[in-house]
C-alpha cells in the first residue's frame, strides 16, 4: 500500500480500536476482559475498513464508526466460538480466549458481543441495516456449521467448498461493504456493486488463509502449521491434492479422519506433498482470480479516493503473508 | 385456568409451534435438526403468550405470531448454551441437545438460532423492536455471565441474587411484553406498564423454578432433585438456608464448591434441611409477592379478554409444579 493510503487508514484504525475499547468498557468484567482479549489483539480491520470506505463513497454525512465497528464485533464473536470448536490454542500469536477464560465464559461473551453489536446496528434506525446484520450473524454461523458436518469429508467437492467458504467468511465481507453503501442510502445498484466487491475479495481471504496454512511458518501467522489438516478441515489445496490421489487413498485419509488417527508421519507426508506439488500456489492463483473479479465489480463506480483505497485493500489481500 | 381461557390460548399455541416448525425448516439439516429438538419438545410458550396478548391489548391490527415466536427462540438458543454451561443431561424429560448432537454443533445451532430471531424482528421494519430485542438477547447472556462468575458463591447477597435472574430470566419476559405493546405502537405508560407486569411475573417464574428444584420430585420437572446444589448454583433457597448458618459453615460450603468436592452426605444434608425448614415454601411465598406487584402493573390497563388472560398466567407462573 502507498504511504497516503497507509495514513489515511492509521486514523480510521485508530478510532476503530477506539470505539472498540470504549464500547466494551461497558461489559461486566469478565465479559469485558474476554471481548477485549480478543477484540485489541492486533485484528488487521479489513470489514469494518470495508464498512466505512463504501460509506464515503456516497460521501460522508453519517458516523459510521460504530456501524464497521459492529462488524468487527460479528468477526470477533465468531472467533471465540470458533477456536473452542476447533480448540485452537493459539491465534494472533496469544493464547485463545477459552485457554484463558474457559469454553463457558467464552461462549456468553460471544453472545454478549454479537447481542452488543446487534443493538449498535440497530441504533441506525434503518430496517434494512438491521436485516443485512441479522443475515450475516446467520450465514456466518451457518457456514461454519456446515464446515463443521463436512470435517474429514475427504470426498468434499470443491463446489461444496466454496459454499462453505462463503458463507462462514465472504458473507461478512461482502455484508461489510453493503451495510456502508446503506448507511448512507446508497442506490441498489451501488449497494450491489460493493457488496459483490466484497464476495469476492472474501472468497479470496479465505483462499490465501487456506494457502497459508500449509505455506507460511509459525512465525508469520502466529499459528501451527498444517493445522486445518489437524483438523480435518476440507480446504482447497488438501481437495486438490486429493484429486491426484486414488479414490482408496482418499477412502484411507477419510477413514483416519473419522478415526481420528491420522498419523503424524501421514500428516507430514500429506503436508510435503501438498507444497511441492504447489498446490499452496495454486489456490493462491485462484484468489487472485476472485481479487480480478472485485476488481472489475468496481468499475461502474465513479473514480474517487475510497475506490483507490479499496482496489488497494484487494491487492493487499493477495498479497498477505500472515 | 378457565376452560375459555385454555381454549383461547390453545389456538395460539397451535400457531406458535406451526410457525416455530416451518421457520427452522430451512435451516440446513444438522441445525434444523438441533434446533427443532429443543423448540419442539414441549415448552410453555409464555413468552410468546406474552407477547401475543400485549399486542392485542392494543386492538389487533399486525400478525405478532412470527415477533412472538422470535421470543421463543431466544429462549431456546439460550437453553441450548446454558445446558452444555451446566452439563445438563435432561431438560423436559428428554436428553439434552449437546448429549445428542455435540457441543461443538450445539453452539453453533444456538447462534444461528439467534440471528434467525433477530431477522425475523428484524422484519417488523421498527427500529425500536429491534433495540429491544438486541437488548434482551444482551441482558439474558450477561444474566447467565453473571451467574456462571458467582457460581459456587456461598457469600451471595439476595440483592445480588436478584440481579441475576433479572438478566437471566425476567428481562426476556419483560421484553417479551414490551415487544408485544411496541408491535402495535402503543403509548409508552402502557408498554411500561405492561414491561413492568412482564419483569415481575419472570422474577416470580425465577424464583419459583429454583424452589422446584428442590422441592420437586424428576417425575413433576423431568430434572434431577437437588441439581442446581450440585451444580453450585446459588439460588433463594439455599441463600436462605446459608443465612441461618454460622460464617464457618459458608466457608467451608463454599470451599467444597470451589474444589468440587462437596460431599453426596452433605449434599443431602442441606437438600434435607432447605426442604425441612421450608425455606423451599419461603421463597414461592416471595414469589406470590411479585405476582401481586405484576397484578398491580396491570391497574392501568383498561379491562379487556387479553388483560383478564394476562393475569391468569400470572396465577399459572405461581401455581405451577413443574
Amino acid at each position: 500500500m502507498t504511504d497516503v493510503v497507509k495514513i489515511y487508514l492509521k486514523k480510521d484504525i485508530s478510532s476503530i480500536n477506539t470505539f472498540l475499547k470504549t464500547n466494551t468498557n461497558s461489559f461486566s468484567p469478565l465479559v469485558k476482559e474476554i471481548t477485549q482479549h480478543i477484540l485489541l489483539s492486533g485484528g488487521k480491520r479489513v470489514r469494518p475498513l470495508l464498512t466505512l470506505l463504501c460509506a464515503r463513497i456516497q460521501g460522508k454525512t453519517k458516523d459510521s464508526i460504530p456501524l464497521a465497528c459492529s462488524l468487527e464485533m460479528i468477526h470477533a464473536a465468531s472467533l471465540l466460538h470458533d477456536d473452542i470448536l476447533d480448540d485452537s490454542n493459539m491465534r494472533r500469536k496469544n493464547p485463545t480466549a477459552h485457554t484463558i477464560f474457559g469454553n463457558n465464559a467464552t461462549i456468553l461473551a460471544g453472545d454478549a458481543l454479537l447481542a452488543r453489536a446487534s443493538r449498535i446496528a440497530a441504533e441506525y434506525n434503518n430496517a434494512y441495516i438491521v436485516k443485512l446484520f441479522a443475515s450475516a450473524v446467520e450465514d456466518t454461523a451457518s457456514g461454519a456449521i456446515d464446515e463443521m458436518y463436512h470435517t474429514g469429508d475427504a470426498e468434499l467437492t470443491e463446489k461444496e467448498y466454496y459454499e462453505i467458504i462463503i458463507g462462514k467468511t465472504a458473507k461478512l465481507f461482502e455484508f461489510s461493504c453493503r451495510m456502508g453503501a446503506c448507511c448512507e442510502n446508497a442506490p441498489i445498484e451501488i449497494e450491489d456493486a460493493l457488496g459483490n466487491f466484497g464476495l469476492n475479495i472474501g472468497i479470496a481471504f479465505q483462499l490465501v488463509d487456506d494457502s497459508l496454512d500449509y505455506a507460511s511458518s509459525s512465525e508469520d501467522t502466529g499459528k501451527p502449521i498444517g493445522g486445518d489438516l489437524r483438523e480435518g478441515k476440507m480446504t482447497l489445496p488438501l481437495i486438490l491434492y486429493l484429486q491426484t490421489r486414488e479414490k482408496s487413498e482418499r477412502k484411507a485419509i477419510k477413514k483416519a479422519f473419522t478415526e481420528k488417527n491420522l498419523s503424524a508421519q501421514m500428516q507430514e507426508e500429506i503436508i510435503y506433498n501438498i507444497t511441492h506439488a504447489d498446490f499452496t500456489q495454486t489456490t493462491r492463483n485462484t484468489a487472485k482470480q476472485y481479487i480480478e473479479k472485485a476488481t472489475q465489480n468496481l468499475n461502474s463506480i465513479a473514480d474517487c479516493k475510497e475506490k483507490e483505497i479499496l482496489l488497494q485493500i484487494a491487492q493487499y489481500v493477495i498479497a498477505r503473508i500472515n
